[in-house]
């Protein structure tokens, strides 16, 4: 059951904004998002208390030449990511979030870490020859996402940042986009990390070759993501619905994270007013994406790596933002002369 | 003597951007910032240790009502960035910059307070009557710039942030853009802080006045400042043009700060590298200041409040691209597999 935006912490926090210490409006965007929190959270000085998740998984889909790096690299990326260097990790440790690794399907990793929340899940089958996900995998992958929104909200997190890893990744996530968009496949595929031209061309069958072979089957938005999703797509799916249900804040890194909330907003129209773009992508199925959701980015500085990395940059933006919001003095408290009349 | 940008620095750094644990390019303009300050600094792994200015004036040509607020709040705010809760109170804190504040000529302060930089110079002058600045004054100003910057220097800084704050300050600075750009200056002029249709009509014509008056005397950057300046954008002049003394950064905040950078641009054409547009305001004079300047912004907020506030929100930008670059990983310390060939 979503929760609803809360309109009266909306007003206070709008109202606050009219008397602090700057001409109304001069603070631009950072005014609207203290205001944008506030609402979700029911907090009229919201507090930007952050999780960063990261679900990766392999694809199937990979075999087909879709992407610039070995499918090993995803297990690889993961120990890097706790290991401390790999980009989130920084970021995270930059802006103060935690950050939650899951294996939402990883092919080639060893023994179990206790850092990372597992799901049991196999690597997402190849989408041009068969659904990416069985049915009970699905509902793993969601529940876990949801349960992690719920865990968060209970440990006093206001503000969910999903990203992803996942070698081939970007393939299932444009045939989402297309799907979800209704636009050109063949326009929406991107480099990803970095393909060249014979590898764009095979991406461009692959997808649509998915989008042949399972369009007249996907009915719906769950039906869509497991078909022509994958693990970290459906966790991530799952953790923007759990931000529904437990009132958080939930923001969007690149193609694959956004691709993931717009299903979930598909599914769950209450999702929608919870999304924050923390920055826009050279990926133009992402473009295409923030425009279905109707999302403006904070920030648009050419990024295309995952990990949350976009979103992560973007929450250092938010925190000012509250800070400001909650900190600032008004007009009163200060003692200065108010806007001639 | 100016310092030039150190190329084996940025030689060095960008070749760290290629071996760090991402797809090259993959973190867009935060690879630029990392290789960029690392050419300034002469640090392939620069520091950000950043000092922002805020310089505040007063100015005579508030008596043409080109502004929304009485000349009392300049003095007003400078207790209030004393006092911790001025928007550039919160957002230093935020980003844990040190903050400096300049007294360039503030019409009603009261006693000293040994935290403000003093300068001795007076409100600077009706520039519809005369030039704002004597040249004593204007020698003053831009020492004091200059100053500050070779003693942050001294300190270890790496990145100065120049910001404003006196009533009535965009008209001047208008002025200036106008002269700098060769635009019309009827389409540079903006509603500041909010001034309403008849204050944007008054301060058209005395933009014009202004020019009419000044223009055929103004025979260079430092004369055209004099004459149509004031005092904090003289200070801030210095400030860049100190910045370009002792391989520092400078950061550009709004109108007030980039027309004075621009300035220092004019006369030292070694201040250009090190400038980065903190944001873009939608002042139409900043727009035009920025494309003379060749300045890409990092953010586009819709922030025009002053005080150095969008540049300290992209210092936040600036510091999560150098802990990047610095705290990566290579793919070999991850033993991660690269691209393939």
């Amino acid at each position: 059951m979503a929760r609803a935006i809360d309109e009266a912490a909306r007003r206070a926090a709008r109202a606050r904004q009219r008397v602090l210490l700057k001409p109304l409006g001069s603070l631009g965007r950072l005014e609207d998002l203290a205001v944008w929190l506030a609402g979700i959270t029911g907090d009229a000085e919201p507090e930007v208390r952050a999780l960063v998740v990261v679900a990766a998984a392999d694809h199937g889909v990979a075999a087909e030449g879709v992407s610039a790096y070995p499918q090993a690299v995803t297990a690889q990326m993961l120990d890097a990511f706790l290991g401390g260097g790999a980009a989130i990790s920084v970021l995270a440790r930059g802006v103060g979030a935690e950050l939650r690794l899951v294996d939402a399907g990883v092919a080639t990793r060893g023994g179990a870490d206790p850092r990372i929340v597992r799901t049991g899940l196999a690597p997402s089958a190849n989408l041009v020859r068969e659904p990416a996900l069985e049915p009970a995998a699905l509902a793993t992958a969601l529940a876990t996402g949801r349960r992690i929104a719920r865990e968060a909200a209970a440990a006093g997190i206001t503000v969910l940042v999903g990203g992803d890893m996942g070698i081939a990744n970007t393939t299932p996530a444009t045939c989402l986009a297309a799907w979800l968009t209704g636009r050109d496949p063949h326009e929406l595929c991107g480099r990803g990390t970095g393909i060249d031209d014979a590898g764009l061309a095979r991406k461009r069958t692959t997808v649509a070759r998915a989008l042949t072979l399972h369009g007249p089957h996907m009915t719906g938005p769950e039906e869509a993501l497991r078909r022509v999703g994958g693990g970290e797509l459906a966790v991530l799916c799952g953790l923007a619905l759990g931000a529904a249900d437990h009132g958080l804040a939930c923001i969007c890194d690149g193609l694959i994270a956004t691709a993931a909330v717009a299903v979930a907003d598909a599914i769950e129209p209450a999702v929608g007013p919870r999304l924050l773009a923390g920055h826009r992508s050279p990926e133009p199925a992402h473009g295409a994406l923030l425009a279905h959701l109707g999302l403006e980015p904070v920030l648009d500085l050419g990024m295309r790596l995952g990990e949350a990395s976009g979103a992560t940059v973007a929450l250092a933006i938010l925190e000012l933002a509250c800070a400001l919001h909650a900190q600032m003095d008004t007009f009163a408290d200060a003692r200065v002369a108010g806007c001639e009349p």
